[in-house]
């Protein structure tokens, strides 16, 4: 079975709608998606202590899920051998947090395929499906990007801009063995 | 610069020194190695409910750090890129814990280096230091077996007794490349 990397926050988790929700509260307006794509939404003026909520207690306890996500992960565990790979080091809180939200929310994947992290580049599968550069650039397998507004413009790696073309991608490669998803 | 895996449980943290603490204080006797080798000190008589202890909140938060560890790991730093492999994922509440007790103990490695995880098979490096022979088994590098109670008898693996063991090693792997540790 090959094995898959996949990403948690931005991936699996909608951490922007956490943010934009802590924006919106804090600043007084809503900005669009235009406003920051090419960059980060705490990067817009007057949101710099955005990123610090990350830090609190709690902040990944409650995250939406990613739309089709559960579905699609669902299937593909039939095929792939998926291990969650998340960067949750820098937030020491965030450990129990993301532990319980992807026991609650992905209960078909075992807790022996969660990884928490800091650099990904010890680890090794097949495909990485990640929202950061720097995680698929120090990568062997095949990376996929995931839509985020701050990867907007690379152009570097197969791109998905949501889950349902997520399981096209891995619908064309399982064709390929004449395995039907 | 070579990559180096190093686990926690058994390796840089004593975890039997918390067993027979409470082995002692459950059972009233004080085993000795020679009654638990080739096993684990909780399979003894009576003693099954010491492992349960691995889930409690707290743990793994003042566990005695092995002998000579920190100066070891401090000097290996300076040669290796070295990230500190745990299977956490079994124990919730170690999470916390650990990323704490690693901040106190080895505060020369960066969090970008830690890794929690449950299944070992996803990481990649040069060098894998476990007393889990499940763990060196999946290992695509050069695998060491820290000695313990439950791997006394396995003969597949270059084995490390005590940290100046692990020491001696490295410091003949870097003087094949001139290196003086």
């Amino acid at each position: 079975m090959k094995r898959i990397a996949l990403d948690m926050d931005e991936v699996l988790a909608d951490i922007y709608a956490k943010f934009k929700f802590y924006f919106e509260r804090d600043l007084g307006w809503k900005p669009k998606w235009e406003d920051y794509a090419g960059g980060k939404i705490y990067e817009l003026e007057g949101a710099k202590h955005i990123r610090d909520y990350l830090y609190a207690d709690g902040f990944f306890a409650d995250v939406t899920v990613m739309p089709n996500s559960q579905k699609v992960v669902k299937e593909l565990v039939e095929h792939y051998d998926i291990y969650i790979v998340t960067s949750a080091m820098e937030f020491r809180n965030s450990l129990a947090d993301k532990y319980d939200w992807l026991n609650a929310h992905f209960p078909f994947i075992h807790w022996k395929k969660y990884v928490m992290c800091g650099d990904k580049s010890i680890i090794q599968a097949d495909y990485m499906i990640d929202d950061h550069v720097r995680n698929l650039k120090t990568f062997d397998g095949k990376g996929l990007l995931y839509t985020a507004s701050h990867n907007v413009n690379n152009e570097d790696y197969t791109r998905v801009n949501n889950w349902m073309e997520v399981r096209a991608f891995f619908e064309k490669e399982l064709a390929k063995d004449g395995i039907k998803l």
